[in-house]
């Protein structure tokens, strides 16, 4: 259509999460109509991106320094460790601005079906600054799911010896969730743990 | 969240046409977990285009040679050029392989309210191409809309003194469209077109 360059780049944000072939087409068009303004200072962000950032060694949050912007946070509560199964996760708490202490990126959850065993996730540096000692909470913010319901309880048992306090976030009717639409797993649970 | 190289990619994914802020995210944090396999090729891909892809001199199509693959390639017919407003439309008659002429980009319509005159349009080089008298007919294929319908008719004028044929899509039901849905203007066009 317009020679390889363009087919290339079209077919690669056909790739990008959200996009499919339709909105790459437009989305490239854009871009090709702009090459100064838009498509080279997007093209250099991706290439600093991908030269900075790192996961954190400590956290597993991705960040341009590691230890990450919030383990070195001097303001956040280091008391309490908030476990998480993605770095989409810990991006969507601190959008919320829920959470004031650190975070843990497991990486995932145990899965039986999907091969994911213990050893794949990123759990020891969790236990290494558990062992530290400054540590007084660690908060399981899994997903609602058979997933991560199993990796919640094999956690609570991993740190049972470490004498830390390990709570779950609660689960039932989302805020402005209307009951009607729920599932029947979030009906009963939200019932069950009525207070 | 991860320092301001993540900050600034998300911002710039999210003025990508069919992205926004959430998708945005999603899928500069699936970019950051594949540096090497998606986000590198990507940069590079978007320089190498932006380097290489520029307008057509003869007919407005965006190629990484000028003049365009299009307009050099010896298969296609010369004698036929269709007017389309942008390479987009250019794009969509290719995938739908209807057109087996030469096209020329406008790039735009009249427009009193968008203050586009007859200036504005690239024009020039279609003239030029017609005045050197391969082509016997000229397709508009511009949008169903008043300034479409305006910029129809000024290229109508200022064409037949060339005495090149002029002739313009059909207006109608579209294919698969189903009567009811179809706006007034629409269903009277059709109707007014009949055969």
């Amino acid at each position: 259509m317009g020679g390889p360059e363009i087919e290339a780049l079209i077919s690669m944000f056909a790739k990008v999460p959200g996009l499919g072939a339709r909105s790459a087409r437009r989305a490239v068009l854009r871009l090709l109509q702009n090459p100064e303004t838009r498509m080279l200072p997007l093209a250099r962000a991706l290439t600093e991106a991908a030269r900075a950032v790192k996961p954190c060694t400590l956290c597993g949050n991705l960040d341009s320094r590691s230890p990450c912007s919030i383990c070195t946070d001097p303001s956040r509560d280091n008391a309490v460790i908030c476990v998480v199964e993605t770095v989409g996760d810990l991006w969507a708490l601190e959008r919320a601005r829920v959470h004031h202490g650190l975070y843990h990126v497991l990486g995932g959850t145990l899965s039986a079906l999907g091969g994911t065993g213990p050893d794949d996730l990123n759990l020891p540096p969790l236990l290494m600054r558990i062992a530290e000692g400054e540590a007084l909470e660690v908060i399981l913010a899994l997903s609602a799911t058979v997933d991560g319901a199993a990796t919640a309880h094999f956690l609570m048992d991993r740190l049972a010896p470490t004498g830390v306090r390990v709570t779950r976030v609660a689960q039932g009717v989302p805020i402005g969730g209307a009951l009607d639409v729920l599932d029947d797993g979030t009906l009963a649970t939200a019932l069950r743990a009525r207070g």
